[in-house]
């Protein structure tokens, strides 16, 4: 029996790595004074269509009816669930909305680095505020986590743009024809180039467009900025964008802007961003994000300023690796191992378990005298534990008790009433 | 937009509720050292069928086909996947494995008190020895986690059986029989008494057989001890389940022999128990499990022993709330809300955040001057912060910085370059 076809089981190793990377989520986002939430794991399947991205809807997403006939989906991306949830209860909720949550999703793609069918990913988002200062708070939190792994800021890139721009420097009005454009711009950097060119020239009206859509990825924010050809709304999000750029430049944040930045999901509409990782065999991105002011109007009654990033484990995960920054502390031997010595004295192993419990010592008792006690220390080094306890005929009689540290490969013994504190000093070495 | 029947969202309060559920689970599992891990949320159906309980692979599960047709489940419980976890590492793993899991499962149920569609649940696991002491150790750990809840031992009752003596007593050889009278036995305080005896006339042989089911339920351990129906197995089991309960007991844990516990799952070969909640109202069991030894055989390659048990967290809910157990340091006001007073200080105010997260407090910074100082403060108090730091030009001429504590209604003025220490020191009154 397998585990199914991209996902994976997380043994105790695994597992410790996962909560590691989960906590200093945690911390970054409760210091900026974010509270964690949490949505079902299956939606109505409405809440994603014509709200969510075409490619995920259509092609990814895990849907199916229930017993009852109703159509669900295993949620595939954070957003949705927390537009609805924000609106079900926007009358009892104060804005601004801090939140952060850490869940996992599916999506039906072909597995392959940093990209799985089952993923968890840290969603944070700041809803109720539409001044850039918000895009600058979530980008110093997306940019803050990474730090506090260790990394370093020439570790990653951080792009930034703005749909706005390229709608009104490439003169699309009708949002359907530029989520359309969106679709295909997106895949500059994912597929070979003379697809991609291909593609411009089968989306473009004429030549003009087709050139105009080209020539978007050489321009700097400033060209963008001097051209004719942006109207009002492009022009004041050129403008915010560059005031974005410069509070984060100030606050010792860089970023770059890179047009060729999109983002797959329709329900952006206006600064977007994404991290990279500068290890070229990382293509995947870290970090995702942007301002999505429209979703919750579309879901609930009226729309509220949201702006958000998503960072998943996946690729996270092959960031720290390549980038040495995985904690060596983590596999780092601990606790007591309980030596079973005598049948006869099965009861004081009990009692010595739980009062070492007692005193806080992680204490994980041998239930069996298999074989020579060589063998038990042998289970408890694979175990990664750190020491042994030992109470024998012996050690019972002269209140005494033996203690062996697997590390050092040293063997004591210490009066049996001192055992809890000798272990407890011992720990914090 | 409505959240899917018998799931919940996790708003910030629900949530801190439930971590610190799970915290108070952790803390006891690991210091018994049982190491976390974690199971994908899609298994192939086929992990399910056979091998786990017909109730829930027939009625309760949610499987479908996927995109490549393939069929799959969404995991309704987490036993199967751990067997199938440790076969396929089996070389690899030390014995014994002390192992516990706090995942989210679904089941197609009809939603009621103690009851949802989505749930958590915490599984706890010792596989590798087929001793009594194993199934102590369990019952230990499953008792230890409700008393660290600060529950009392008067608040729940803990019931114990072993399907071995009802198989002896009741004198049923073939397998799948003794399956069908199980599923009938487990219904017995789910269902209407005379619908429960229907089932039995028709589920029985004969009128001595028929006698013979409902004598069971008002049987101690020691009658089926001395029942000469029992057989060498029957005998031995319940001379084991005698030495479990005198074990337990020495140690401080009182439990019950209870005949009416037959648990759901097909994999259970020995030992089984329930804890149940004594109010009367919180009807269904909160804890549940026993020892499995022959589904890592039909799983994998060999049996091995195992013995584990299962705590959801909607009947804890319930039986944390009726016994008034919950915790009101989780609402308790903590954090620092910036104010913004002045245009001309948006510097100020993100410096001044920045430096008080580095000093480890959790600060939440107001990014634009709504209406009058008094508004703010109340935006704060609905946070549930405990402080708002003010800075304005008065303050800023003076190298002084203004707090106002919103528990006490107090505000002070101090030196600026101390506020850091102040709020380290204050959080911690």
């Amino acid at each position: 029996m397998q585990t199914y076809i991209g996902t994976r089981d997380f043994f105790p190793k695994e597992s410790r790595y996962r909560e590691w990377m989960f906590s200093i989520q945690r911390k970054v986002c409760t210091l900026y004074g974010y509270e964690e939430y949490s949505s079902p794991l299956l939606e109505y399947l409405d809440l994603y269509q014509s709200k969510s991205s075409e490619e995920i809807v259509d092609g990814q997403i895990y849907s199916f009816e229930d017993r009852g006939k109703r159509k669900v989906a295993i949620r595939p991306e954070m957003t949705p669930s927390i537009a609805r949830m924000i609106h079900l209860k926007e009358r009892e909720l104060t804005f601004p909305i801090r939140w952060y949550s850490i869940a996992n999703f599916m999506r039906y793609e072909r597995p392959g680095r940093g990209r799985l069918r089952e993923f968890f990913q840290l969603n944070t988002d700041l809803v109720g505020i539409s001044s850039p200062s918000a895009d600058v708070e979530i980008m110093m939190i997306a940019i803050d986590i990474l730090r506090s792994y260790g990394a370093s800021d020439t570790d990653f890139k951080v792009g930034f743009s703005d749909r706005r721009i390229l709608s009104s420097y490439l003169q699309i009005e009708n949002e359907e024809r530029f989520r359309r454009v969106i679709r295909v711009l997106d895949k500059r950097n994912k597929i070979d180039q003379n697809d991609f060119a291909q593609m411009i020239h089968e989306l473009a009206v004429d030549v003009q467009e087709e050139k105009k859509m080209h020539s978007i990825f050489d321009m700097e924010l400033e060209d963008f900025m001097r051209s004719s050809l942006l109207d009002q709304e492009g022009r004041q999000a050129s403008q915010e964008l560059s005031q974005f750029n410069s509070s984060l430049k100030e606050k010792g944040y860089k970023i770059q802007f890179d047009p060729s930045i999109v983002r797959g999901f329709d329900y952006y509409t206006g600064m977007i961003f994404e991290v990279y990782d500068k290890v070229s065999s990382n293509r995947r991105s870290l970090i995702g994000g942007g301002r999505y002011d429209r979703l919750l109007g579309m879901i609930g009654k009226r729309d509220i300023p949201a702006v958000g990033f998503g960072l998943g484990d996946v690729s996270l995960e092959n960031f720290l690796q390549s980038h040495h920054l995985s904690p060596v502390s983590l596999e780092e031997p601990q606790g007591v191992w309980i030596a079973f010595v005598s049948e006869l004295l099965e009861k004081e192993y009990f009692h010595l378990a739980t009062e070492l419990r007692k005193g806080g010592i992680q204490t994980e008792q041998s239930l069996q005298a298999k074989g020579r006690l060589g063998k038990q220390f042998e289970t408890a080094q694979k175990k990664n534990k750190r020491y042994v306890v030992i109470l024998g005929e012996d050690e019972i009689g002269k209140n005494e008790i033996s203690i062996k540290d697997l590390v050092r490969g040293e063997q004591t013994k210490i009066p049996r009433s001192s055992l809890v504190e000798y272990l407890q000093n011992a720990d914090r070495n």
